[in-house]
C-alpha cells in the first residue's frame, strides 16, 4: 500500500516490543522499514537492557490492523530484530470498560455508612415519596442520563447487537461527563421491537432525568422517539437525528454569513434522507430555507413519485416547492448549499461547477465523504465534513453534553425545536464574526466553551416556551 | 423526652447555624441546653466573627428529625441566641445523589477521542460481534452490576414506589464499589408487574454482568429470582432473601463454635418466613440443621394448618420434622436457636428462660429488634442484631459486594448454594479462633478482608460447582 492513500491516526496505533541487538545500525533498520510503509512512529521507549539486546517499545500509528500485522511480519525479518510482542492501543483502552460507577464520598466510617445507607437513608426516601419532584435533588436524576440502544445501526457498522454496541454507548458516557458534567449510562437493549423498546424505556425512566436514544435503525427510530417524547414527563432526544441536525444547523448559520446569503433565499439539496437527513431537513427549514430538496438514490423526493414510503411521501409533501424531479447530478443545478448524509461518490466537481456561486458543501457520509475535501476546495465556497482531518468537522460532540446539561439544569419536559435552534445558534455564536472564515464555521469539539454556551442557551429557550419545570 | 430512651447517632445529625452575643456564657447556655435534651454535640466551628456577635455552626447528633426542630426552637428562645439556620446532614450527603458515572480517562486530546471514540471504537464494536464473550474483556459488562427495585418494600416502608427507592439502590451502589470494587447501578422500574418486570430485566441484561434485584415484595420476588435465574446467563441474586441469609449462617456458624454446638443436633425457631426468613431457613438447614421449625403471627408452621398460603404450606412440609404446633412462646421450649426476622415484642425474657442451656439469639427486626440485647443478655450466650450500636451486628454489607466480585471475576453464570455457603463460611472464618468470643461471632462491616475472602471463596465454589465460565 502506497503511504500517501491512507491517513495514519491514534486510533489505529499500536506499541510493539522488540528485542533488537545492541549495535549501531539495528534501531535505524527499524525506523526505515517502518517510514517505508507509511506508518507513523510515535514514541521509542527503552524497556530494559539486556547482556548483547535492547527490549525497546515503539508506538506505530498505522492505517488499519491489517497493516501492522503486515508491518510487525516485516520487523520480524529484519537481521538483529525480534518482535516479542503486538499491544493494539485501542483495545487497551477498551479492556475492563471506559467508564466506572464511583461513590461521591468515601464511606470508612460508621458515620458516613449510616448517613447514606441505612438508618439515615430512610428518612430521604419518606421525604421523596412525600413530594416526589425532590427526587431530582436528592438523587441521580437531577443529572443523570439513559444512553439507549438497541444495537441496530451501530456507527456505520448496521445491525451489530446489543452487546457489540456497549463500547460505543459507554464512549458517549465519557463524552456526557467530559464535556457537559453529565452523568449518562448504557442501556443496550436485547430487543429490536418497537413496542417493546418503549415500554422498557417507560418502565426505566425513574432513574433518569432524560434519554439518549442512540444508534437504532430507522424507521423505527422515529416511532420509538415519538411515543417516548409523549409519555415521558423527561426529555427524549435521538443523538443520530437532532444532535447532527444541531451542529449542521450551526454550521449552516456561520457558513451563510462567509458567503453572505439568506436562508429565505437559498436553494438547498440533501442527499440522503433517513434519521439524521429528515431531521436536518426539519431543522434548516426551521431557520428559514424554504427551497429543500431531498433525494435517496433514486431521485428527488417529488409527491409525484409512487415508489416512496410514508416518512419519504411526508418528506416529499414539505419540502420541494417547486416540484424539482430527477437525479441529484441535474437537480444540484443552481443550489446554493449540498448536504450529504449518504455514501461516497455520489457528487463529483462537474455536480459542484453546476451549483450557484459560493456554495456551501457539507460531506458527511462517514468514514468516507461524498467527495473529499482535496478535490472540492477549488469549486466551492465552504466545505465542511464528518472527518477530525479536516477543517470543519461537524461533530455531535458539539451538540449533545451541552444540550442534556442544559434541559437537566432546567428539569425541561422536553427537548423541542426552540431548544435545537437555540443549541444550533449558541454552538455558532462561540465563534466571534471577526474569527469567521470559510475554513473555521465550527467550533473544535475540545473548545471548552460550547457546552456552557448551549447549556445556557437551551436553558433560555426552555423557559420561553414553556418546559422548564425550574425557572430560576 | 428522656435522653435514656433514644440512640443518637449521625442519620439524624444537623448542623444549627447561630448568632450568639459575643459575651461570656452564651455558648454554654446552648451546650446546656443541647445536653439537656439528650443530644450530643459533635463539633462547634466558628463561622465569622461579627461587631457584637459571633456565628457559629454547631453539628449536633439526635434521635429524630422531630427532636431536632424542637431543639432548634429552644436554641432560639435561648437569651442572646438567634437560630440561622438549621442544615440536616444526612439530606445535604444526598443533594445531587450519591454516585457518578465517570470516564475512567480523561477525554482531552484528538488521540484520545478518536481510540475511546470514533473512529477507532468501531474495531472494538466488531471484534465483539465476532466474539461475543469478549464483551466481558472490553467493556464494563464484565465488573458491572445491576441493582434492580420495583420499590414496593423499600427497607422496612413498604411499597413507596421506583423513585423513592432511589436513595437506597445509590447506597447500594456505593457500597458495592467502596467494598467489592464492582461497579453497580441503580435501575428502579416504574411497575410492579412480575411478567413486566421479569422481561425489562431480561432486556436489559446486555449491559451487566449480574442482577442484584433489592427490595422487592414477597412473594413476587420468589418468581422474578426463579425465572431471571432460568433465563439469563449472568448471576441473579436477591439480596434481601440470600444476603441476608449467608450473613446470618457465618453468625451462627461462629455462634455455635462459641457454645459448642453441632447443627445437626438444634432445634432453630425462626420468627418471620418471609422472603429473608425463608432463605435463612434454607442455608441454615444446607448447613446441617435438620429440627427446624418457623413461625409466623399465627404459630408454627405445620401440615397440620389449614390457613397456609402456598409458600408457607412448602415451608411446612421440608421443615417441622416432628411437627410441632402452637405459638412461638410454646414451642420455643428447648430450642437452641432462635432468628427473629419479624416484628419487635414477639419474645420477652421469660422465653429465653425456656431455652435449651446456652441459647443463641438472632433478633433481627430493624430498626427495633425482637428484644432488646439490654433484656435479652442475662438470659442467652450469643446475641446478636441488625443494629450497628449493638456487639455482633448481621448487615448484608458484609455478603454482597464479595459475592458478586468472586461471581463477577470467575464469571458465573449462576450465585448457587455451594457458593453462598461458601461466602457465609469466609464470612465466618475472617475471624480466628482465639479472637472469637460471645460478643464477636460477626465482623465489622469495615473489616477491609471480607470482601476479597468471600470472593475468593465463592470463586473456588463456583469452579467446583461448574458455573464458572473462567476457571483460572
Amino acid at each position: 500500500m502506497e503511504p500517501s492513500t491512507y491517513v495514519t491516526g491514534a486510533s489505529n496505533s499500536f506499541t510493539v516490543r522488540l528485542r533488537l541487538t545492541n549495535r549501531p545500525g539495528a534501531l535505524a533498520r527499524v525506523t526505515a522499514a517502518i517510514g517505508e510503509t507509511g506508518a507513523n512512529i510515535g514514541a521509542i521507549d527503552i524497556v530494559r537492557v539486556e547482556r548483547d539486546t535492547l527490549v525497546r517499545d515503539i508506538t506505530i500509528y498505522t492505517g488499519d490492523a491489517e497493516q501492522m500485522d503486515a508491518l510487525a511480519a516485516r520487523l520480524n525479518r529484519l537481521d538483529g530484530v525480534e518482535v516479542l510482542h503486538v499491544s493494539d492501543r485501542t483495545f487497551l483502552l477498551h479492556l475492563g470498560g471506559k467508564i466506572e460507577v464511583r461513590s461521591k464520598t468515601r464511606i470508612r466510617t460508621r458515620d458516613q455508612l449510616s448517613m447514606a445507607y441505612t438508618p439515615g437513608v430512610a428518612r430521604v426516601c419518606r421525604a421523596i415519596h412525600g413530594d416526589p419532584d425532590s427526587v431530582f435533588n436528592l438523587t441521580i436524576k437531577g443529572n443523570t442520563v439513559a444512553v439507549v440502544t438497541d444495537g441496530t445501526a451501530v456507527l456505520g457498522l448496521g445491525d451489530l447487537g446489543p452487546e457489540a454496541a456497549l463500547p460505543v454507548m459507554e464512549g458517549k458516557a465519557q463524552l456526557f461527563k467530559e464535556f457537559g458534567g453529565v452523568n449518562a449510562f448504557p442501556i443496550c437493549l436485547a430487543t429490536k421491537d418497537t413496542d417493546e423498546i418503549v415500554e422498557t424505556v417507560r418502565r426505566l425512566a425513574p432513574t433518569f432525568g432524560g434519554i439518549n436514544l442512540e444508534d437504532i435503525a430507522a424507521p423505527r427510530c422515529f416511532e420509538i422517539e415519538r411515543r417516548l417524547k409523549a409519555e415521558l414527563d423527561i426529555p427524549v432526544f435521538h443523538d443520530d437525528q437532532h444532535g447532527t441536525a444541531v451542529v449542521t444547523t450551526a454550521a449552516l448559520i456561520n457558513a451563510l454569513k462567509v458567503v453572505d446569503k439568506k436562508p429565505e433565499a437559498l436553494k438547498v439539496v440533501i442527499m440522503g434522507v433517513g434519521a439524521a437527513g429528515t431531521a436536518v431537513a426539519r431543522m434548516v427549514m426551521n431557520l428559514g430555507v424554504e427551497n429543500l430538496i431531498g433525494f435517496d438514490s433514486k431521485g428527488a423526493l417529488s409527491t409525484a413519485r409512487n415508489d416512496l414510503n410514508p416518512e419519504k411521501l411526508h418528506f416529499a409533501r414539505h419540502t420541494n416547492p417547486h416540484d424539482e424531479r430527477g437525479p441529484l447530478k441535474e437537480v444540484i443545478r443552481e443550489a446554493d448549499v449540498f448536504i450529504g448524509l449518504s455514501v461516497p461518490g455520489v457528487i463529483d466537481e462537474e455536480d459542484l461547477q453546476k451549483m450557484a456561486p459560493d456554495p456551501i458543501v457539507f460531506a458527511m457520509a462517514n468514514p468516507e465523504p461524498e467527495i473529499r475535501p482535496e478535490r472540492a476546495w477549488p469549486h466551492v465556497a465552504v466545505m465542511a465534513t464528518g472527518r477530525s482531518d479536516y477543517p470543519n468537522q461537524i461533530n455531535n460532540v458539539l451538540c449533545f453534553p451541552g444540550i442534556f446539561k442544559g434541559a437537566l439544569e432546567c428539569r425541561a419536559t422536553d427537548i423541542n425545536e426552540a431548544m435545537k435552534l437555540a443549541a444550533a445558534q449558541a454552538i455558532a455564536a462561540t465563534i466571534d464574526a471577526h474569527e469567521l472564515t470559510a475554513d473555521y464555521v465550527i467550533p473544535s469539539v475540545f473548545d471548552k466553551r460550547v457546552a456552557s454556551a448551549v447549556a445556557e442557551a437551551v436553558k433560555h429557550a426552555a423557559v420561553e416556551s414553556g418546559v422548564a419545570r425550574k425557572t430560576q
